[in-house]
């Protein structure tokens, strides 16, 4: 899989993808993450990427101009399945979303920031609008961080134990069950029994019991669906 | 505002507290944001933080004591308004909790990493649980950058134009209308003429019908709240 992440402040989101599970991921080439500087593709020598609002208004407007010749010259070097804009206003991420995600080959991902982007950017370049949530971030930098780790992980060899993404909350609709390690009493709170038992058929039963009550309490909608 | 963040990578998140609105808010004194390593906070000599699941399962679980020790550190140094693990099925973080959660004076963010915490944790230290989406992350540490953002930018001071973020999506239950800015003419493509009449009555009617409109498609549960 490729993303290309166009941004203007691509130092923001550089972390992510040097630590951990992305870093592995991209090092074992199983994923390649090309950032780009939108300033890069600015028209003028100041190199401004934004201007003021038609109508007046507060905040900056990002300039369609150099985000159609980033665009452009990475669409004439590969075909890409998805140009996706990161806004709030977008389809809400979910897990589903990210699983089918994970099997895609080429995706640009283009951040907003200040307001956001000249509208006639989404009406002609953009396939697939995504939020990560019902709330205003100062860009699309950390959404786009957070897309790219929800669908990494899921592409078969990044995690070391496969089954691993497949127990996480969501998968099968239902939260995940409480987990516990050492030690077994820690001030006087105790491990459930049950899991320190050996007996594997109870264990799994609990699990899925706890997995039903506690999506039962805090998410009913889920087991709606 | 002081954020303690706690987690096992803090290399991961760095980036984004080093860039942009979040860097000059720390830099104006608006906020501050600590990094602690709970592996500083391990009790053994090989660092560890985390063990295996009791009950058997793929995934290793954080451990109590470190996190633990760093928790009841930090609140034998200063009293917290809030304990919080960032965690899938926490509490749905939206715009109104942000506006909230803005108002705090201290704050303490748990990351959960691998397959989560020690659910004693939960139960002895945490006082509010809070998920960025309904999808999977490698670790809490994006959430907490986000978490951070949708705060931070909120403080009073952080945004150069205070009445920027009040115009954001989600502030009123309306997402944002279309914006536009130069050139007026795209390759054919023109912005509406009404943001180029110069008459403010007219464009301030078009904004707020086209707000309207626009949620009606997209989103019409925002409307029905």
């Amino acid at each position: 899989m490729r993303i290309d992440i166009i941004t203007v402040l691509p130092e923001l989101i550089r972390s992510p993808f040097e630590a951990s599970i992305l870093k592995r991921a991209i090092a074992k080439g199983l994923v390649e993450v090309h950032m780009h500087n939108l300033r890069d593709y600015s028209t003028n020598k100041h190199k401004n990427v934004d201007d003021y609002q038609f109508g007046g208004g507060a905040g900056m407007v990002m300039s369609i101009e150099p985000i159609a010749a980033c665009i452009e010259k990475l669409q004439s070097e590969r075909k890409y399945d998805e140009v996706i804009y990161m806004t709030p206003d977008g389809e809400t991420l979910n897990q589903k979303m990210a699983n089918s995600m994970s099997m895609l080959k080429n995706i640009i991902i283009l951040c907003g920031h200040y307001k956001g982007v000249d509208q006639r950017v989404r009406d002609l370049f953009i396939t697939k609008e995504i939020s990560i949530g019902d709330y205003v971030l100062s860009g699309g930098e950390l959404g786009a961080a957070v897309l790219c780790d929800s669908i990494i992980r899921l592409i078969p060899g990044v995690l070391s134990n496969e089954t691993s993404a497949l127990t996480d909350s969501f998968q099968d609709n239902l939260l995940s069950p409480p987990i516990y390690t050492r030690p077994a009493e820690y001030k006087g709170h105790k491990v459930p029994d049950v899991l320190l038992s050996g007996n594997f058929a109870e264990i799994e039963k609990w699990r899925e019991n706890m997995a039903y009550e506690h999506t039962k309490t805090r998410r009913p909608d889920l087991l709606e669906e």
